[in-house]
């Protein structure tokens, strides 16, 4: 954990902004996989982390703003814990590495709310993700766990996406020590990816890498030839000369900053024409919103900025025709480009996704859009110095949905199905970077990990 | 997924067992890591692929005896789902799979349900270890989540438990195609573990490797040079020459079949006197163990035999003193042999687990012990064929635990704490295999992974 100076700081700014009641945050319990003792590591909660630091499970942390006090509930262990989990410290010697002066056993803490809520005191709790919360807030306050986030308080959701949507020097730090281990990642894929291989041993591999030198994925891994499935979480094909590979993946950090690149290669060293064409529209595309970034500028812009480019590049490869700018207002080229540009990145790959996209990513200036392709994009708002965001733009020729759209006669002014009917084995090319927003511009995070034709070609042909 | 026949006839075998009513199988979901669309890696519930072998979320099956016909209820993937998690077969497509004729959308099971129990009839269920599971039967049957288990089928889990704990032939080829997996894993750990690399170097890529040649790990790894903390699951020290690593892992198979092996290996290539010493107690434990193994016999009468072995080695060592039947009947020796000796294995890690040890580990005649040690045995009762059971005997040096003992004065009359002190700095040693249950003894599964100090360091010097 950082620095319990960091801790302070962070709880302190939050109370200003909450003003008064009790602040309510439930760590992460362990995650049951195929029984109730055998369990996916453990991850703590990202919102626990930032506040407390504590990376166990079953730790509750309290802010009483009005008594400007905060308490670490936790379980201490006893000799039969010791025998199968280890020496442990202790609650009390937990709570003071994250500068708290009070602690207490979980037992304790049903009756503590009972007894603030009986003072008519307000409790603030953040959206729960985890079934297992859902039943300890029903227990500790009553609520139907079924209905649990109807009653998660706005102004805490507020203060806390505000508060971790700009990164601090430390926070950049640690999401540049993920991207070390995402280079090792990629770089490895790359020599790893020759015809005959099978998907899931590198999948294996880079996985385990990311263990070997961080906290694990931050995400499942997605390394695949079939590409155009944008989310595509099995790896049984085996790999042959002339497939592109799409390889999406991230680690985390030791303070469990993510990291999330994409880069795509061919099998066995070089690209056809084909290929380079479609992945330089891509690659353009990429680099040119990335310049485009800047403090006040819309990410919807950003986002915008890269449809253009690939649109005018479709049109150049023939497959897309007509008015370029009509094509990306109505929307046309998202049949190539289905997804949003990026997202918020920090202690989760999607940052602050579990606090609903409409509290961090929109606001009153700007709402979602339901067009197909643009309705994905996750953060639409100006961005601001600080704010983390990853740049991904991508074409993909997906079988099922241009046959869907050129039987429904789908924008025939705009695309050239003929031509486009020719790409169906095509798979797809997405290129990712992670990217801090400076004060005048941008900066690409991390080490330079091989981006361009030539630098994979030589790369993977070692 | 094996053949359809498997799973008709486990089902029909089942149906003779339940007699009446209506049988509900939930498959698992998702399940949320850090917010709800990061999941961890998808685990179906094994109850469910034993009976049905689909291997995706979100699906329930149905057993409806009265009827003599089965259900599967899942959901149909529309245009979205395909664009970002690939083309997908149709529920109907994936009953068919399973030997199953009928098939309905998720949204009609509650509607089916209300009508079955509206006719008074029985609706058995297993068990839940999930807390969303918890949550959708609260949905579906209207019982408090937080009690569901109260209602499990005593007849089912009767009936489940007997039908899983004696495998099929294509079963234990399944568990042995999970131990190639360990082959792989162990003696790779053996190879990397060189003075100055850190556990979890080792530990992530055995990880990897579990994914690369199955699905993924059965239970975390445990690999740690202190391996008198028995669940071990830290990694984060750096391996000297002259330490002794436990290294307790498994994979699982394609069809989700565990192994579980736990080698004892020294860092530098070189077993000490002193290791070696211990190290072959815990050997002659295992071997005699699995020697002793018959259809008949009680797995806690071999788990004693093997508590003997250790006692009478440790007294040979100078570490226990007295008579060795009197000290292993009141449990000293388990200050060195705190856990028991096995566990059922199959297509859980601890087979069978979250249907309550005492409703498969234990009956009417063998009643659990509260010994401390022997109240750890998961697994009491008489062997039968086909019954497959890790054998895991260990000698672990756990400095809190003498403390508290010699303290307290406990087994003075059996233990040497003066020569026992002088062992606080030497880890643990544990030794594992999995064996089958034959006709008329044991056989050990998998390939041969090194075991005697001479195999063991052959390889590591290597």
């Amino acid at each position: 954990m950082f620095e319990k100076e960091i801790y302070i700081k962070r709880r302190n700014s939050l109370k200003k902004k909450i003003k008064e009641g009790i602040i309510l945050f439930l760590g992460n319990g362990e995650s049951p996989m195929n029984y109730t003792d055998n369990t996916y590591r453990f991850r703590q909660d990202s919102t626990f982390l930032y506040y407390f630091g504590i990376d166990e499970p079953n730790f509750v942390g309290i802010i009483d703003i009005d008594e400007n006090k905060e308490i670490l509930f936790g379980n201490d262990f006893d000799i039969d814990d010791i025998v199968w989990m280890g020496p442990q410290k202790s609650v009390k010697q937990k709570a003071r590495l994250s500068g708290i002066e009070n602690s207490a056993q979980l037992s304790n803490l049903q009756q503590y709310l009972i007894n603030n809520i009986k003072k008519g005191r307000k409790i603030h709790f953040i959206p729960q993700y985890r079934h297992e919360n859902m039943l300890k807030l029903q227990i500790l306050l009553g609520i139907d766990a079924l209905r649990i986030n109807e009653y998660a308080s706005q102004v805490l959701i507020h203060a806390v996406a505000d508060q971790r949507a700009v990164k601090s020097k430390e926070e950049v730090e640690q999401i540049e020590k993920a991207l070390e281990i995402s280079y090792e990642m990629h770089t490895s894929a790359m020599k790893m990816a020759k015809p005959g291989v099978i998907e899931k041993e590198i999948a294996g591999y880079v996985e385990g890498l990311a263990y070997s030198m961080g906290r694990g994925l931050s995400f499942p891994v997605i390394l695949s030839k079939h590409g155009e499935t944008l989310h595509n979480h099995s790896h049984n094909n085996v790999l042959r000369k002339g497939d592109l590979v799409v390889h999406d993946s991230g680690a985390e950090s030791m303070e469990h900053y993510a990291s999330d690149i994409t880069r795509t290669f061919p099998v066995g060293g070089k690209f056809s024409e084909r290929q380079k064409e479609i992945y330089n529209i891509v690659l353009s595309a990429q680099l040119e919103a990335i310049k485009f970034i800047k403090p006040g500028r819309s990410y919807r812009q950003v986002h915008l900025k890269a449809a253009s480019v690939i649109a005018e590049g479709l049109k150049s490869a023939g497959l897309m025709k007509g008015d370029v700018k009509e094509a990306v207002r109505n929307g046309a080229h998202a049949l190539f480009f289905p997804h949003g540009l990026g997202h918020l990145l920090g202690l989760d790959v999607h940052d602050l996704e579990n606090f609903g996209e409409g509290n961090f990513g929109y606001d009153d200036k700007i709402k979602r859009s339901s067009q197909f392709g643009l309705k994905s994009l996750r953060y639409a708002k100006a961005l601001a110095p600080g704010i983390v965001i990853t740049v991904e733009p991508g074409i993909y020729f997906i079988p099922q949905l241009i046959d869907k759209w050129k039987a429904e006669k789908k924008f025939r002014e705009f695309i050239n199905y003929d031509k486009v009917d020719k790409y169906k084995d095509f798979g797809g090319v997405r290129i990712e970077d992670d990217v801090l927003v400076t004060k005048n511009g941008a900066r690409v995070l991390g080490k330079k990990i091989p981006k361009t034709i030539e630098e994979l070609e030589a790369l993977s042909s070692a």
